[in-house]
């Protein structure tokens, strides 16, 4: 029934043979590749205009210097990536370069910060996808959480489908995504030259303080950092050169540069049309995005191409999210390979996908989507700097990786990825600084600790296959003697094949064992015994706390330290009920008596069913 | 470690020896069984005067006559079950009097009534508990939810370390609840005589429809139909008569009417004083109870005395939930007993009380609170019916009993029990086809429902006992010959005792397996089987799906219809980790496969262990 149930949600499972890999023209590559990046001026701008209105509604203004700043350093991350393309023709993902330049501790913190984004971007993309939806239909605001939930569910379920990766699923919205946002750009840059921008009306309950604070340089860096989250996903071209038409590097540098302008147009763009037009970020219970005012202002509150934006804002978060439902998976089974994460981690599902990396990622991330609301600027403090962590190390490790391969021109590439990494690693602290309160802190904590959870599950199988290697072990010794005891819970027929079984392999040596819980029941199966008992001597155990396990496992021990040299055999008789639901109607004693001797003495344990008919 | 976290939480275990039973004083017996019904009264009224705002603020005052109409109806069932108690000193449980005098399917029908009964007491008990602290303290009505879940899950701790029933700690919440009633009855009676009525203010967001509807016959039974809650609770004594002293029937009479009078004059007191004081219930979002908005206008906002009558309120319905959480465990056992209900729930658990159902009820309780957000007057609709239902079966029974038993007096009696049924027979139908849209249909579908559950649990308990029996089963045959399978996911040291073992019981019947998930690894595992297979012949399965189960699953049965008249033993060679958590670092391929060879085929099933050190 549980197999059917699958088939239907997931399909027929495939053969291996069926895993094949499509190569992807430049146009569709940048679809696939720029979403995640592209997608994250839908809250970026905002994200600006949430801090600095702690200053009032005059600071503001200063959003549009703020973006050029982070415009300026986005193009100089996107440089420095493309010498990562030059170097890794193979795919440069972040782990993969910090561990073949910098070691292990390197490596694995960039896998940590890694993993925690992906995580991230689920959930920020999931919920500024819906912010997107319930800010042209307000009334859906209410259901924010179960939509977003929602989503995650759907995207886990394609994917673990294993949905084919067909470019034209992604180039239509993020190709529409960007048609509406020039478009918006357009047309408010045409009001603004022309003179003709009527200002968006503040929202009801505009996101200002009561009594406007100071404005300091920290808040000005804070207002930066908080639009750092506009760089996100750039570098996902960089770990999938591979997916390039030939000559890969050369197409992915080219779609890389296209990316990175479009990003910058369409965040500039935005930035300075929302100080034109005046926005205020909505302080209300059910907030609308500041993209959304500016569309309304722009377009007019009940326009299509409004609406046209809205929906792809939301199709093209989905799309980003679904790009970390790829990343994830892979890079958890990187780590699972290298043994720092569960092995179950490498195993491909029926649909020839990571299912336990797709199923963890979408089970955190909701969550996540639950525990905040659903609201994307309240998760995005802890998002970047993970993003900013992660650059800095992949840099840090391309600068080394010139420095080793000394290649033609390799002292311009060392310069470009260090002056990256510079960059980066500045940002990175002042995000870590100005973030700390509003829960950077918590990104800080935890990639330490997932660090170090890493390296004690590397430890582990490290022991393991150590203590199982066969290299010099001594030559195996054959069994000497069998004792056996068969646990008893009544004398009835599902008992007597365990009985029979038992004197066939310790035809001298076994002892049934009953646990006495009802002084009259004990006095039956005393007396039943002696007609059934074939032989076989009956241990019957008191047991003054009602406890089943205790008094057996006591006696277990006992036997144990009296046949030393010899193998101990556990023979339980289990009946078997002939449907599944019928099993919840008998006692799990064989089940918890299973769990206690694997785990603390690890004696034989056979199980001998009887199967019952209805 | 569990164990420790257990005994922390419920304490350490009892001996079976420390199982005793107190008998208690009237005084103190009132206290205890009188909760449940005592309590009702803090929301029946509220039920009547909502129902009856329909037809608009001057219908109100209907609540008065309804009231009457509803102590007289009480008196009678009252009267009613003093026969009972009569009939069963050693207690008269519906589930008991109706299975000794109607039969099977009327009992079950009752059982059904009462478990679902049983699980609404405590989800309106709680969420009224709730609503009369949030009365009085507003702010807290967000946690509501929380609260009444919490309240739950610290009532179901206390019972799981089962809490000593002392009669002193229930005597003082109820008689301070009695107490505060009177108190509150007696100052607005004193207004009323005086004529020193102050209305109190209607609240802000009435609960009155923008225009009022006509007062129709059906609303007015509708509305005697929502104050019938005040009779829930009522059966409690006739339950309970063993607990009382001797001579035990005659004293729990007393008591049962002194309960009755107690409840006809706080039921009645609180509506008419609602009717004076022109008390319109509170339809807005965070509701204040009609018996606070009384108690306001009577006593004053800030007075002690107001505080301390919602106080009292919430304990009492807290201890009327502990009633079901007396009552649901020990009908489980019952029906249990009787193989209607699973047989865990016959079992004591180490502090001598029912674990398993007191878990199940606080489980349901709290999914019906989450569901129903903790709004007592939302769930009020599902409750009363099933009590009507337990009510007429139980009283048809008696009169049954009556007819069979002819002791003197007995036509008085069954007199009395068929006018008791005649009146909660009405009543019922009345409750069904009034409530019926509101959720009482939700109740008349799943008592049926449950009654077959409890047939088919029974059904399959006897064809099991009958498939157990021994009676004429043949004498056992002795073992004839051994096969064995070795199932291996590598050649390392974890597998070499498996080997052993396997050529220890079937010497020269041995097989082991493999399913090549990897053709690198296969390539190595045949390697190294040359060396260290103990000469036993390894198969390899090809699995072109990545599936470990199915052919190996495929594989047992072919080999099983092979030597069709031997035992088959699937041996499973398993390395143990050294700490819990590393466990979850391996496949759970053994787990898997046990579960599927358990209910798929039932071969022998071995497991032998190899331990890891660290």
């Amino acid at each position: 029934m549980m197999t059917e149930l699958k088939r239907l949600v997931v399909g027929r499972p495939l053969a291996n043979d069926q895993l094949v890999h499509e190569r992807l023209p430049k146009r569709l590559a940048l679809a696939v590749f720029s979403s995640d990046a592209l997608s994250s001026t839908a809250y970026a701008t905002e994200a600006i205009l949430i801090v600095l209105s702690a200053a009032g509604a005059a600071a503001l203004g200063l959003a549009t210097p703020i973006a050029l700043g982070i415009a300026v350093l986005l193009m100089t991350v996107a440089f420095s990536y493309s010498q990562t393309i030059k170097a890794y023709p193979q795919g440069g993902g972040t782990y993969i370069v910090a561990r073949e330049n910098l070691g292990t501790i390197p490596s694995l913190t960039a896998a940590s910060a890694l993993l925690i984004d992906y995580i991230l971007t689920v959930a920020v993309s999931m919920s500024a996808g819906v912010a997107a939806i319930t800010s042209a239909w307000p009334v859906l605001d209410p259901y924010r959480v179960e939509l977003a939930v929602g989503l995650i569910g759907l995207v886990s379920l394609a994917n673990l489908r294993g949905m084919k990766e067909s470019g034209a699923m992604f180039a239509i919205p993020t190709y529409t995504f960007i048609a509406s946002m020039f478009l918006l750009i357009g047309a408010g840059l045409v009001n603004v030259v022309t003179g003709n921008v009527t200002p968006a009306p503040p929202p009801q309950t505009p996101h200002l303080p009561a009594e406007a604070g100071a404005l300091s340089l920290f808040l000005i860096l804070r207002a930066f950092a908080a639009g750092c989250t506009a760089l996100t996903g750039i570098e996902a071209i960089a770990d999938g050169v591979p997916a390039f038409r030939k000559p890969e590097s050369h197409n992915a540098a080219i779609t890389l540069a296209i990316m990175a302008v479009l990003l910058v147009t369409m965040f500039l763009g935005i930035t300075v049309l929302a100080n034109a037009y005046h926005i205020i970020p909505d302080g209300s219970h059910e907030p609308e995005t500041a993209n959304s005012q500016l569309a309304r202002a722009i377009f007019g509150a009940g326009s299509p191409f409004y609406f046209l934006l809205q929906i792809a804002t939301m199709a093209i978060l989905v799309l980003a999210s679904n790009t970390a439902f790829a990343d994830f998976p892979r890079l958890a089974y990187f780590l699972a390979r290298d043994r720092y994460f569960p092995r179950q981690f490498t195993q491909r599902g029926d649909r020839l996908v990571f299912s336990n990396g797709i199923v963890a990622l979408g089970l955190i991330a909701s969550i996540l989507v639950v525990a905040f609301h659903a609201r994307e600027q309240a998760l995005l403090p802890l998002y970047a700097v993970g993003v900013f962590i992660s650059f800095t190390i992949s840099q840090v490790g391309m600068v080394q990786h010139w420095r080793r391969a000394q290649t033609p021109g390799w002292r311009r590439s060392a310069l470009i990825n260090g002056f990256g990494a510079t960059m980066t690693g500045v940002v990175m602290v002042v995000l870590a600084v100005t973030k700390f309160r509003e829960g950077a802190w918590a990104v800080l904590l935890l990639i330490p600790m997932v660090v170090m959870a890493l390296l004690s599950i590397h430890n582990h199988y490290v022991a393991v296959a150590e203590q199982l290697s066969l290299e010099g072990a001594p030559r195996p010794a054959p069994v000497r003697r069998h004792t056996a005891l068969v646990l008893v819970s009544g004398v009835h027929r599902g008992v007597i094949p365990a009985l029979q079984y038992a004197l066939s392999i310790a035809p001298d040596n076994v002892t049934a064992v009953y646990v006495d819980l009802d002084a009259e029941n004990t006095e039956k199966i005393r007396r039943k015994w002696e007609e059934w008992g074939c032989g076989i001597p009956l241990v019957i155990l008191p047991s003054p706390y009602r406890s089943l396990m205790q008094p057996l496992l006591q006696y277990i021990d006992e036997v144990e330290a009296r046949y030393d040299d010899d193998v101990l055999t556990i023979i339980l008789p289990e009946f078997v009920p002939s449907k599944w639901w019928q099993y919840m109607l008998h006692n799990q004693t064989g089940l918890q008596l299973k769990a206690a001797l694997f785990f603390s003495r690890g004696k034989v344990v056979t199980s001998v069913p009887y199967h019952l008919e209805h």
